[in-house]
């Protein structure tokens, strides 16, 4: 097996008895599969009393498998410090934004920033590297386990409390500064030293699980507070990172939760790391699953190829109450495939058999708690057959002309201050925009503001909220440079200290964009307004949505206005705006309208700007269908799924060998419920 | 009067002036009932100081009331520690799951582990068992006040958190030996010694009021820790018991909250005392009086008579902010006579007259606060009549051939880590199937695991979730000779620490039922999946619900299906199984049908089986029609219920007396809209 | 500017750059506005380190304005104890229900009782009232923030507790009396000190923003704790108000929020005031504005004119998530006219430009935060214009002939247990009466039990749950001398101890009435009922709401059913009763009806009664029109509002002259959407 793809689950030894290790182990090296991962919720089994370390248990298990051609991650325990541990320093446990330990008995229940916990995970972390850094058995090390989940992101104890303060004094110098650029002067909030300082959250009851959305701080302190706390725990993992590096060359890395949990800013985690692993759990039942997230952690290390750490594996109880459906026949292949289209270096299941024990107890995996393999243990090993088979395809490069920006410091600010929540969501926007963009059979990177623009026709700039000063002149010389920039409301409200823009809107920008936002307002159902698209196509009246921005063209009215409104006070005022600017376009949308204009938007801008288009459609398809490009020794490679739930029939001009069945498949060909293709061109 | 049948009202003489005394004793004099509760909040008129008790007051009100034919129960005031103890003793206060500790200025705000509150309980109760032991007018004893309501029976004071580790310590010897059984392992919670384990339910922040469902916990420690607050409580109820006993030979029993407080076993709470007796709210506004609690009332103590200590009384204000509707004139005597049907021994009226003070001020009685007699008055005392009439009939037996398994364990274990919430709900569950049943013309009892199987015909087993092996071979042997087991979904999925079995399911008794379980998965709207019963009657079709678990036929296919999957993926997998085994049958049902589906398989079963049916039938009754048999000197006695909302005519194939009207009926008869007829069959 | 019309906007120079500053005060100069409020969060500006004081800041405006035409408001900072106070005393911070201090970082998070606070507040309105009080530009002074606002305004810290007993001794003399009026028998909370005694409301956990609905509390003990924290508010603002009364001859207010805090009793918290004021911000798009709270700021002072501090003034983004519409064109000018026509004699929009930093930034204001004067800074212009315009009339007398009473002790009772919640609702309860009467043509004034019933010809007595025993005289000889009263379901319920009276309903009043309430029980939607009104005009059935009661004419039979019901089992109870009283008539009300038949009955009554009926209306208005009815010179003067959301056709017999327009009217005219008419009669 050559090392770039691996593919496997989690799997958890410690559990069992000699009988059910023999049992478990003869379905692995059965199964095809060439990677597990262990050890992450350990520490009492490695380290069972203080400075006792075992690790026999483990290495039995690596080797035996290893010998059989699969290949162990090994994970530092840290996520779960043991009872001994939190019994020697009770200081060591989390505490909540209303001032509550999160005491032993769960999971993620430390500070990140304690002195002496700090410390014994430098020193498991060692061990570990010491034990399996140059085993051959071993493919890499995972620390901790998902960090900051379960509302462990934000600890408020007094090391915390004091460690904030010091950051704030190293940003800010002075407590005049603070004030002035904190706005502390409002309700009387200006401090006279650092020492007065608490991290906020915590003047209104808010649940210790809820987002960060109390409304009543300062908003500044709050994204300083966001900040810090990622820092923090950057600095924590980067700790065993250190540690584990001396010992060790394979790759080192981290399960994040991918954008479900707010509190670690992923572009500034893994530059330590040697690639960014995410947890990802999509239903699967006769359902597509969205592959934004692949986007994401393709772009968090500017296009390194990523890691799944755990992913879905079946159906039935759940941690919580409600359970969760099996997957469909088909679907656990065509979701590892797919994330294999987008790039992923490994996927691990979560995981291989059920709990019998503990609060995940009967939860969903790929093989039952009675042992016995059934439909979806057959699935992987067909998985991981045909994975085999398209080993060579993972060389093919991606050259996608559209990138969307997604930024951590906006994340955070609409977090803090939300705008028409629920029905606008950051995240979701991106999301939307990328989903439109593949409908319109264009593939988009997902990049950060500090990324290299240039090597886009095309970057999306989603409700740049906070947009730091310092990005006005990059976007400029972008678009300047021949880059067609879609920028929509809410961009650049906020400056760098989450303090709104004394300019007029987009600040800083009206010259790019040739409008002026002359008033706003969230759209509710009651609210809402039509608004007529104009394209080449004709023209089309969808209801506005989210948000809702009047523009008016600046003075030189260079700008001219795609769309504009149909009703009430608002009609003739313009909303959608496209704006020659040195070589390049820049387009502002005032607010978002239906899938189907959005679409007809994108399309006319992609088409008038020259993008690639891939050719693969099918009538009807709607949203069930996803076409994934690459490149694959200059030939166009293309990944096809069918998530519409019955069979369909693609069209796809010109000639192709099919990469699974190789069929040729000239103009069109059929792909089944819950199925999938990878066409080569000929 | 003789001492089968108990009518009447709770009553605080403590409340009142002299003249309203007169006047509500003159009403209950009038009124015909003979029997009141009294004193369970009167602490502080019982012994307003430490160590003075005062008994003048109450005893002239048992004395007058008695002279006049109506009797006593006595309570213990313990549900209220007054001010002067709780300024005494502020850590007799009881401490919730999240620390806090339940103040003075409600009700049931103690520990029941604090030692000195147990010693001044016992005080209290014994000078009321030395006054009132011996007093010919007094009829039995009340322990405190519904144990364990609002949310006070999982204290977790450091009295409570020190027990619980010697409980654990008893029971499991050796922390090695606990770790091993709880699942320690899991999330690295081995612990080194007993003194590091705590309550649970406080790793991540619950209500509480809520009921136990964290998931994050050790589901072992959770069980065990209900274990543990059901045997405390039981404990300090036996306090009483046995002091009280030294000086009565009167009934000793406390008023249970039926099935809604879950951290008490009844099965066990009722062991030590005189008679389980229960508190009942249902609607009266032309609605069917759930009947199941009554049922499992009855099973309690084995088919022993029970008592309600409260129950409905009218509507207007309520104790929370929305109200209560009145019932319909009628309703209460129906539903006295409802549960006199299912045995009750007595039942009294919650309460005689509204109060004018305190948290429950303006709430619902016989009698408005002004004293004034209306309607409900009336009405009750046409009930009293009534009874006094059929007071002979108390004594026909109860000869029920099917009972439901309700179990603890698994109640509590489906909390713990519920299934499907909620959608499925275990207590729910067996109340439909009673009611089906019912519906069906099969009256069924309760029964806990440890009763005696072998005196029903058909037992049912819904969702033994967590089943002791040991309960493996005595189901076996019930078939094995003959009985007729129905069993569903969840059955055996866990041993008797909480933690899942390794077996194929249902564990242990795949033989029994000649299936095993393959695939499993909660139904929600979207995946909800046609199901094919086929019975003698022909087939009917229906979508199934709640759970589904898809089944096979285990190697030596002596399981024939009576329902399989229509549908998607699922087509052809068998849903209801059935599989003769020695002399009997044992049923398997994987999933839930619709209700006129069940009782069609109902229906069928208990046909082929032989069990009596009550041939009382009428046409488009539906659901608004109960009828209980029992057997009074050899003859059916059927007690038959109109809750349709209209006047019902009843078909009666045969010939009885109406024990009320003494009319004749031959072959049917009509009941008027909220009515109800006692037929004896001639 | 003469001083009878008040008319501009918040503004915080403190937030201002010099340039900032210079730009805004010219557009404020150029708006025509005639005054401004400045100070209310700028503790931290005026005395930044303890004793140090700061004016020149302010001074500086001040002065600008002022020469320029435009009159300060000046505000006591104390809503926001600055960091260097609450560092040196810690224990001022607010204690909530739960025990939590209220953490520095938001507002309001001080302890109104707190010795130090008190002097300290007192000593910064004695340097502003120095400063200040007698500056020619400077119009008046607001006392703190929107006292209690973010539920602050039941503290219960140890000073609280330890004053609160204090308060109850003072009140009761002795704990036997406190015992005996407060029912503390009930659950045996008989206190043997006042020592005992506790804040109430965290028996049950309830959140600290939540309105008091906890059940299980005495509701005696919960009503007196209202009445203290009302006192202690009251106290702690009368310290500034009468240390800046030592320096000023000016209006002193403060800034209440109108009917939606309910802990503390404006009829009160006036009496040492200059004048009631309060905040208001209702919708303004395509809506009507309730214009109950302004007859009720009308009434708290006995019809003094009141102040509307902060009032809606755009939309966009919020404090909370969601943000909010803007005002459709016309809206604004029309609220402010609305405000006008109702008494208002003072009108400040919150605020004048947005703000970029802090809690509420971004938040709403006429001007946007990038300074350039948009449709709502003109709007406001235009309406300042139209204002001077009309200035003389706001001299026009307030006739109305009808009031309604709307009491505090019955508010905070139906908070503590609430009746049918939500359905039911006092406050909503007491403004649909005042509406149904506008629409039927006759304007009401609210009023206090307190106040003078007889410049009245009808009173309305929505629901007088606690109704103190005094008052029973004095509703009977306003009726006997010829009063006409209706009153309703609910009425006379409790005594001034928050506990039932004992006496058969409306206790103390069926003589008044000449009925009994039989019966009662909420309204929820399954037991809705028919109930047919008969009137001259004919009869019209309507189902019942909220509450139904159902009545009897007492012995005497004076009393005449107007209302009955007509389905079963209540077929044929009286529910709208009318007796005649001596001079004068007493109707009862026993359930709600839909608008149209309350709308009919009270047309009924007024015509019968012979009230004044303003004439004008319009054809399919519904509730889209507004009439408000003044005397001006003698003359009848109507202000008319259009709030339809179309142009509006009126019928208006007689001959006017519109006072903005200048045309002459007879009998009809137009009215523009958004639109409003000033008529004078000729």
């Amino acid at each position: 097996m050559v090392n770039n793809m691996y593919y496997g689950v989690s799997y958890y030894p410690e559990h069992k008895t000699k009988e059910e290790l023999t049992h478990d182990m003869n379905l692995l090296k059965e199964s095809g599969i060439n990677t597990v991962r262990m050890g992450e919720f350990a520490w009492c089994r490695f380290e069972p009393i203080e400075g006792e370390y075992y690790f026999e248990w483990l290495d039995e298990v690596v080797e035996e498998l290893g010998k059989c051609g699969i290949k162990t991650i090994v994970c530092t325990p840290t996520a779960c410090p043991p009872a001994w541990l939190v019994e020697k320093h009770p200081d060591l446990l989390y505490m909540d934004n209303r001032g509550i330990r999160r005491p032993f008995g769960g999971r993620r229940h430390y500070c990140y920033n304690h002195k002496a916990y700090r410390e014994y995970s430098r020193r498991i972390a060692e061990e570990i590297g010491k034990h399996y850094g140059q085993n051959p058995y071993v493919a890499g090390f995972q620390l901790d386990n998902e960090p900051a989940q379960e509302g462990t992101g934000r600890c408020t104890c007094p090391v915390c409390r004091e460690k904030f303060r010091n950051w704030l004094m190293v940003k800010y110098k002075t407590i005049e500064a603070f004030n002035q650029r904190s706005g502390g002067i409002f309700w009387s909030q200006e401090y006279n030293s650092f020492q007065q300082i608490n991290p906020p959250v915590n003047t209104i009851e808010v649940g210790a699980m809820q987002s960060i959305n109390a409304f009543y701080e300062n908003p500044t302190i709050r994204l300083e507070f966001e900040r810090f706390s990622s820092d923090s725990q950057i600095e924590y993992q980067d700790i065993q990172t250190e540690i584990l590096r001396a010992y060790t060359a394979l790759p080192i890395t981290t399960n994040g939760t991918g954008l479900a949990t707010n509190s670690i800013d992923y572009y500034k985690s893994t530059k330590a790391l040697s690639n960014y692993a995410f947890d990802y759990y999509p239903g699967l039942r006769n359902q597509a699953v969205d592959s934004f997230p692949y986007a994401f952690a393709r772009g968090v290390k500017e296009g390194a190829p990523f890691w799944v750490l755990e992913f879905m594996s079946g159906g039935g109880h759940r941690l919580s109450g409600s359970g969760r459906l099996q997957p469909n026949p088909g679907a656990l292949k065509q979701a590892v495939m797919q994330s294999f289209a987008h790039g992923a270096d490994m996927m691990l299941h979560f995981q291989f058999r059920s709990f019998p024990i503990g609060a995940e107890q009967l939860n969903y995996a790929i093989v039952d708690l009675d042992g016995v393999p059934r439909r979806r243990y057959f699935e992987m090993k067909d998985t991981a057959q045909e994975l085999k088979q398209l080993e060579k395809l993972g060389a093919a490069e991606f050259r996608n002309q559209a990138a969307i920006c997604f930024d951590y410091d906006t994340h955070w600010a609409l977090r803090i201050k939300p705008v028409n929540d629920p029905v606008y969501h950051y995240l979701n926007y991106c999301t939307a925009f990328y989903q439109r963009l593949s409908e319109a059979g264009v593939n988009a990177d997902v990049i950060s503001l500090e990324q290299n623009f240039n090597k886009y026709k095309l970057l999306i700039l989603p409700s740049a909220f906070l947009l730091d000063k310092k990005y006005r002149k990059k976007l400029k010389d972008y678009v300047k440079h021949g880059g067609i920039l879609i920028a929509t409301f809410l961009t650049s409200v906020k400056n760098e200290d989450n303090v709104g823009y004394t300019e007029t809107l987009p600040a800083g920008l009206t010259d790019l964009f040739g409008v002026s936002v002359e008033e706003v307002e969230p759209v509710f159902d009651r609210n809402k307004t039509s608004v007529r698209l104009t394209t080449k196509a004709g023209y089309k009246d969808s209801a506005d949505s989210m948000w809702s921005e009047l523009l008016a063209a600046t003075e030189d009215k260079t700008a001219l206005f795609m769309a504009s409104y149909l009703e009430d006070y608002k009609t003739g005022a313009g909303v959608f705006s496209k704006n020659a600017y040195g070589e390049g376009f820049a387009y502002y949308l005032g607010t978002e309208l239906d899938k189907e204009t959005m679409r007809d938007f994108l399309t006319e801008v992609c088409t008038e700007h020259g993008l690639f288009k891939n050719p693969i459609t099918a009538k009807g398809a709607g949203e069930g269908l996803e076409v994934v490009h690459r490149t694959y020794e200059g030939k166009d490679l293309y990944y096809i799924f069918n998530f519409s739930g019955k069979e369909l029939k693609i069209d796809c001009p010109g000639c192709y060998r099919d990469c699974v069945s190789k069929e040729k498949i000239t103009d069109s060909c059929v792909i089944e419920r819950s199925g999938y293709r990878v066409l080569l061109t000929e």
